[in-house]
């Protein structure tokens, strides 16, 4: 059944309210609140349920997101003082203690800024590269710029060779290639490019999405996959026949976003296929929800956790919806878009003790009762709230626009 | 409620019946039948439900596993031609393929034996290491004979460094042991000792249960860490607070097993304690079963599989518990043994195509169709049926000693 036109005006006028409310009055004050860690600098980011901190360790990941979340909420929502020093807070820690001898960021510290896990991935680089670029931005700061801008570059050579020396795959016999790693260079770009305007980043970033369809894409199924080997024949293995929807969806939002700044209209009717096809593969018809991870052939998946269901998979495929609904009008979109949403907030959102949980297993019931741990923090959450609020007031000023076209033209 | 001890031979008799039939009718044929790979060698582990390949890739754990539970029932069941054979088939293939150029044994090989995972633990060497000695002793095979006393010399020294260049624990700031290698170092030694009679290991394993006792052991909880940190004060980290009750269940059973071989009969009482604290610790009170890892401190833990119930975490318990009875005749343990075994066999069995399933979730529902895979071959199942087996008729023979003993005395 899909919905009319003038219907979801409306919805959208109240979803409007409910995201900016959620955003606004929950989300940014749970983390202001119990996040900053004003003795030795940076974020806890492993809160209990109720915003206590059950773990004092410091994921570079996770202090990278949260620097450029409140940078870019500084930056682009309002100028509030509060998000900018909690920005500060961030920004110096990292550059004080995250990064390597060897140019690289770590992935842990301890709370004092010891080196706990060495950079062995390309991770922390780019979300600290994401944070110091927008927090350059808010403060005006030349160090922050000039840190973001060494990633920037570094980064493009890293990717030949991401895991360095604790790459465990034997060279030669099955060379392979992760999606994770295409998709967080996108948003990387699309971040730099909007941060430091002067910098060159759109090369990049088409380069990048065309890579992704040749190279990524199933053509048979219309997923793309986690991993691909060289040899297309090569396939047939765990690593090569595992689907990540989550992977997917974010994906596609980031290829609809990168379409409509680059001008590259080509991109939208594939991204929006993709997007389709992920939540049809990726949705539970029995439980309702996303799954984590899928086998391609329905063989057994070599993850433990496949079935569960994680919040960011489902963050990540409202913005896709709502952005493939703005660009195309296809009511389909906003017809997933209000079930992924209805599934989201049932399962994930906490009203007694705010913030959204993160892992529910297969029936939706909550596996961990952390608001933030290792891997969750201040950074899909508030992303999906901000970037949905913009583009529901998009679709509400199209329709505004084309109300008052139709006027004067009437 | 405690069962009576007449009550309990009868049924241990059964027992005796009903896991002797399920090793020689079901699991050593499924495995026999299904796993066996004539034309390169080695073994598919990767079985489907009904026992169809799914999956070639050829995984060295499961390699020298499978090889040394063939290995281990010719020298110690019946000395079955079929089954010797099939020991080659596996031997052949580890001593041809599965040994990288600086001497330790690859993570993951081709069908055909090209290298895929590089050596990046020791658990391939160890595995690899007792497969070949129980080979060497049934072929009388020197060449693994040499091969295996070559890993036994090597991972003393390779202990204190085990991650090679993989490791990505920053050196110095929190240095930590993991339990998981000190339980395979034991279990190693007493297969080598068992193997190869003449080979001095009562030393080292020794050595190694006093380490086990004094370092993983927490005082306060009377429960194994997964891991631990020189400084005990900092140990209050995920990595630190981390209890995976198998790890702690399988490590009784063979500190039982070492007790009885090397007489040292102190350690008995404790790893005794230690078997029913981490039950009562690791049971799940709603829905049965033994957690697969839970926070000492009832802290969100780092693992998004904590609440599933596998397959070797039930067989490990079992042995331990039927052992702890067997030498102490408390019924505690058998009560806890009728529990365990009543959840394994509900949950895992697959009366309709044989084998056991490995993975469940939390409430006991399969969550991967598998019956061998990656981590799940022909070992932890054979072993505890075959270890019960043994384990049942020593009691049933001390029940007849005593009766015996009482006959002649009356």
């Amino acid at each position: 059944m899909s919905t009319g036109k003038a219907t979801i005006i409306q919805k959208i006028k109240y979803y409007r309210k409910q995201y900016a409310a959620a955003l606004l009055d929950d989300i940014i004050p749970f983390w202001v609140k119990n996040s900053p860690d004003y003795q030795n600098g940076g974020y806890f980011t492993c809160l209990d349920r109720d915003g206590r901190v059950y773990d004092t360790d410091k994921f570079m990941w996770l202090q990278g997101r949260q620097l450029y979340m409140l940078a870019k909420l500084y930056n682009c929502l309002e100028q509030d003082r509060q998000w900018l020093e909690l920005g500060r807070l961030g920004a110096d820690f990292i550059k004080k203690f995250g990064r390597a001898a060897d140019g690289d960021y770590y992935f842990a510290l301890t709370a004092t800024g010891r080196p706990l896990i060495q950079p062995y991935n390309l991770f922390s680089d780019y979300f600290c590269g994401m944070g110091l670029a927008q927090y350059a931005r808010a403060a005006g700061d030349e160090t922050s710029r000039d840190l973001a801008l060494t990633i920037f570059k570094r980064q493009e050579a890293r990717k030949t060779n991401p895991k360095k020396q604790y790459n465990k795959s034997y060279p030669g016999t099955r060379p392979a290639e992760a999606l994770n790693i295409p998709i967080i260079e996108l948003n990387f770009c699309l971040e730099i490019k909007e941060a430091l305007p002067g910098v060159e980043a759109d090369e990049r970033i088409s380069r990048t999405i065309e890579h992704i369809f040749s190279r990524f894409l199933n053509p048979r199924h219309g997923l793309f996959h986690e991993a691909v080997t060289l040899d297309p024949d090569e396939m047939d293995h765990f690593d090569g026949r595992l689907v990540c929807p989550g992977h997917g969806l974010e994906c596609a939002w980031i290829i609809l976003e990168a379409a409509l700044q680059l001008r590259k209209h080509r991109w939208i009717a594939p991204a929006c296929e993709i997007l389709l096809k992920t939540l049809n593969h990726g949705w539970d018809q029995d439980y309702g929800g996303i799954f984590y991870f899928r086998d391609l052939l329905d063989k057994p998946p070599d993850r433990l956790d496949w079935d569960q269901k994680l919040w960011w998979v489902h963050t990540e495929a409202l913005v896709a919806l709502i952005l493939a609904y703005k660009i195309t009008g296809e009511t389909v979109y906003f017809d997933w878009f209000e079930k992924v949403n209805a599934y989201a907030w049932q399962t994930f959102a906490d009203p007694p003790h705010g913030e959204w949980f993160g892992y529910a297993n297969r029936r939706g019931e909550i596996l961990l009762t952390l608001k933030g741990g290792k891997w969750k923090g201040f950074f899909h959450l508030p992303r999906f709230l901000f970037m949905c609020c913009g583009i529901f007031q998009d679709i509400l000023d199209q329709q505004g626009q084309a109300l008052r076209a139709h006027h004067r033209e009437g």
